[in-house]
């Protein structure tokens, strides 16, 4: 994406003009790399199929914005990020991803090189996963009026018929079981913007979980809540189900699997694994009976390969998120509060 | 929204940090405004039935981000314009609009009662347009990172059967029918940033097209195809036209209306009216025999009223717009070059 006199092209006013160079952008750019036979309409709504979904069928809708900073890190970027993120959410409600929106703010004088980078990571973690991009939108502000690139993608999924996940559905003696280690995402974001030298072992965990939901449901459809921890971490997440379920949740400090560079970088900034985002891991409410054949399903997939029971849903406390620490003792572990990690995702 | 003390309260981090504060902020101000069985859920994903659309059904999505300046102007504000920008690319397509999404990214230090403000539209316009905003995202960024707030909507449509609009479908003969006056959106907006005095009269035509497309469709299940020339205004539009449907387009400048202040506000700033936004207006591709039936319904309409031809498809010069001139003389119009006006929408 150089031009012939050596200098980087930069992104104008004018890619967002909706004129000429708008579609020299959109052609050159997002179709050559998302190309799918909806996208390559370019008309004001992708039409699209719904193969499965019948008169009885349900939809899975969900959006984020992502202004995660920087742009690239150890493990991902925002472009990987934009798809994975809401690729997840669709896959905490049990849904099957199919489609992407994908809409792009972009700080004038960002560099196309960037750009065309973080296209193509985009574009392949959406074949990873197996989602189309079909629709987009692309808006450049002036210098200075926003930084450097913000993404908003939306998904749509569809659900199977018999699959009812919902944060307000877990019971007393539902088993938690959390599908790796935590706060991964978070401390490498964060070290490298702290220019954390010791912290080069650290790496964003951001995956795709379709396809470890997809074998968890099929290990067991009568999961009762899937969730992935991210903007407030595992303990914020926790919290959200104990207010929706009005049950009681613990959880064992002695389980919780943490890395030992994650802990290390944690404890230096003054952070709380428990509050740090993940972006690839999922954390599920399941019937006792059934946790054995969820674990074994998860151990067979890439993505939860570390998984284990880390607590248990009681008529204790409802609502409220009690840790058992390695001491022993219990104390109540509250939703984050204020911000320690903004720009995370 | 003003706190104890008398000064306005204000968008913290902590806003976007995913805990105990963003709770309070969608809890006090989303779910209050936007109150619906689906977003209420507030899971991951919103779960949606599809009412009417089977197994042969098709869905249009489509999606953009608002960055307009300033944010309130004369006929609407960035919350207006975010519901029916999306709106009516789902109408655009022949589609009933069912679901939005809505993610904001927010500058800090943004008066919340700003938000509020913007919000109470979005809701107001989606009440009126009977649609939904079923899921959504708050991220704030930090001072000097944005230009206080933008929004995402992403939309949802379902497309009744027999209905198949393209900016492709175009055929040579085919009437080109305009629902009223052309740069509304772009001169109030404008003037405003301008501080344009004697433009007190220019006000947006920003309006949800789907109960005037509706109207349409019934009077005529074959119109070919619909557009609203939002960025890049009439011009732009009829170009990507001419081009998908490899047919030439000719319009007559005669009988495109104009207002005088908008014609005014044009002239003082260099600008010409057919490049001009419009949020609430759009063209249609008409056969001709069925002209007479659409522009009836549209003039039945509040937003058609001033609906007229104001040209035709022919076989001449193939995927370029011609305007006839006043003059009686015919000129090659291309599609817009550079930027003329950033952040209209």
């Amino acid at each position: 994406m150089e031009n012939p006199k050596g200098a980087e092209e930069k992104i104008l006013l004018a890619h967002g003009s909706g004129g000429q160079t708008s579609h020299h952008l959109v052609n050159g750019l997002f179709l050559r790399h998302f190309a799918n036979a909806w996208l390559d309409q370019l008309d004001d709504a992708a039409v699209l199929p719904l193969p499965a979904v019948g008169a009885a069928g349900r939809l899975a809708f969900t959006t984020d914005s992502y202004v995660v900073q920087p742009l690239f890190f150890p493990g991902g970027d925002i472009g990987k990020l934009a798809v994975c993120g809401t690729v997840n959410d669709l896959s905490m409600m049990g849904a099957r991803p199919l489609y992407l929106s994908a809409g792009f703010i972009i700080e004038e004088g960002f560099l196309l090189s960037d750009l065309e980078r973080i296209v193509r990571s985009m574009a392949g973690t959406a074949q990873a996963t197996g989602v189309h991009i079909v629709t987009g939108d692309t808006k450049v502000v002036e210098r200075g009026k926003a930084d450097g690139v913000f993404i908003n993608t939306a998904g749509l999924g569809e659900i199977p018929p018999g699959i009812h996940l919902s944060g307000s559905a877990v019971r007393p003696g539902d088993v938690l079981i959390l599908s790796g280690s935590i706060g991964d995402h978070g401390m490498a974001v964060m070290s490298q913007r702290e220019g954390l030298r010791f912290a080069s072992a650290l790496e964003s965990d951001c995956a795709p979980l379709n396809g470890l939901v997809a074998a968890m449901l099929e290990a067991s459809p009568d999961i009762h809540c899937l969730r992935d921890p991210t903007r407030g971490g595992l303990a914020t997440t926790l919290n959200e189900i104990a207010g929706s379920s009005k049950v009681g949740l613990e959880i064992w400090e002695d389980e919780i699997p943490v890395r030992s560079e994650v802990r290390g970088a944690c404890e230096l900034l003054g952070l709380d694994p428990l509050y740090v985002a993940n972006e690839g891991k999922l954390v599920a409410a399941v019937p006792p009976e059934q946790a054995g054949a969820v674990l074994s399903a998860m151990h067979r997939h890439e993505h939860g390969r570390e998984a284990r029971i880390v607590g248990q849903a009681t008529t204790d406390h409802p609502g409220r998120l009690v840790l058992k620490t390695t001491l022993g003792t219990r104390r109540i572990v509250n939703m984050l509060t204020g911000e320690q990690l903004p720009r995370i995702c």
